[in-house]
């Protein structure tokens, strides 16, 4: 069983300018992740543009990834919306597409309290008979979990995982000393932010929900096998290749410089949806040099 | 002309807890606005619950105030989206419906750059010939604009005003005197933050962007006139019997206290959409009580 441990893959969904998806498009994304051996699939989270897109394309994206996959990977689905009610539909139409599981954030508009949110993923979870992994990610949802309301959530029947920002002390095993005698035994706790992750999988967390991992599967497992394994030393020479990438990442936001890196390596076309801009012609240098800089053989 | 001046007043949009429009209810607390006297309405802004309706909701909500104002009163409505092209649609049905302005929040779910809001403004703004108001309200959309982004906005045709939120410092007069010079001269001024707004006016801002104007418009326009008058004893006199109010609106949110005031005061008896839930017995108290502060005849 590989959900919600490992190295979670999250691709981006290929769209038009109208937000229509391209399956063709993201199916082959998909056939790469699923044959690369990812442990599982994040079918649109941040990186793949859920909040951007309607509750009908949102399903063609499951119904594609779901054939596309075959049941080989299991992969998890973003069901995050403002409204409470909205997200229960978006969880039936992923339960009913075949999706494995679900990935909640707390979106906001209203600064939400934590009795809100409580309810909210009470709510969502019980919707449906998927397993669902709390979303916590302050910089796109604006909602802070409060470790007691992680320990509080991860008591509810369905809600098995959090996906957890790296904390401002990157202290992970601190964190986890905290919260996993509060949580289930079985209850799951991973890491996003793509620069920090490869400390957290050593410290012991169950899993990478990974950016660059939706793009380069090949090298991100190598970075987790590593990690996983403890080799603490390899660990640094692999993030070392991919320490231009992470620093563009923390500078133009990771979404911009997969899109422009997808591009770079003829992957696919696209463009974010707009308000977000692709990257400027210099930096798209800049991406490509750092992707260069990939082709180290420890890290292929 | 006062639309962007003097006082606007922002109402609750009453819905079913599917999110479908009460039409019957939001009319009738339009016409207690207009009947009021209030300088303009602000349809669908955060108090308006705009993100949390569809498309075709929000249609029929501007159809109906449309109806109900018959042009007596000028009409500012909300299209902030987070996709361009769906406010760009939304800036469309607006002004098809007989809106007579337009107000555009930078949402945002990943963090925005300057360059792709002023981008977002230019294609919104050019949707339409409709005069456009900014919406600056960081507590929201997760985006603050510099000075320098709000002046370079106010060049672009069409947009018109500014809402501000209360300045850090709340030295108005300081942030207006170094707007205003670099601003085209009919270029509107004005504040949200109810506790403040008073203030604003009376250091010389064009206008109060109100959520208790929106169902307490009485009330509300006495603290306008008085600060517009520069009648700084008036102002404190009415604002201090706001107070217990103001000090709710911060605690618990401008937008769950309006509701329980609007069932207090049997006007409707709507909730807000969820995940957010109506406040406490206990609150709704406290809220009852505060509304018994402004039966004062100075502030009726």
């Amino acid at each position: 069983m590989t959900l919600f441990r490992g190295l979670s893959a999250f691709p981006i969904t290929p769209t038009d300018p109208h937000g229509r998806v391209d399956t063709d498009a993201l199916a082959r994304l998909l056939h790469r992740l699923s044959t690369a051996g990812v442990d599982s699939i994040g079918l649109l989270g941040s990186t793949g543009g859920y909040a951007y897109l309607t509750r009908p394309e949102r399903l063609r994206a499951i119904e594609a990834a779901v054939e596309c996959i075959g049941g080989r990977t299991p992969l998890m689905v973003g069901v995050g919306a403002l409204r409470t009610d909205y997200a229960q539909d978006l969880a039936r139409d992923a339960e009913a597409a075949g999706a494995g599981a679900l990935l909640l954030a707390p979106v906001s508009y209203t600064p939400l309290t934590e009795d809100e949110v409580h309810q909210h993923y009470v709510a969502v979870a019980g919707a449906t008979g998927l397993p669902l992994c709390i979303y916590d990610n302050p910089g796109t949802t604006h909602f802070t979990f409060s470790e007691a309301l992680l320990m509080r959530l991860a008591g509810v029947a369905n809600i098995d995982a959090v996906k957890m920002p790296l904390p401002g002390d990157m202290d992970f095993a601190g964190e986890m000393q905290r919260l996993r005698p509060n949580v289930p035994r079985e209850f799951a706790i991973g890491y996003s932010g793509d620069w920090g992750c490869a400390q957290a999988l050593l410290a012991g967390a169950d899993a990478w929900y990974s950016v660059i991992g939706g793009l380069l599967p090949g090298p991100a497992l190598r970075l987790t096998r590593a990690a996983q394994a403890g080799d603490a030393a390899e660990v640094r020479r692999i993030d070392g290749a991919f320490q231009p990438l992470w620093s563009l990442f923390r500078e133009l936001g990771s979404l911009r410089v997969v899109y422009a890196a997808a591009g770079i390596l003829s992957l696919l076309d696209a463009v974010p949806p707009r308000p977000i801009l692709p990257v400027s012609a210099a930096d798209r240098q800049r991406v490509s040099a750092a992707l260069d800089a990939l082709r180290r053989p420890e890290v292929q």
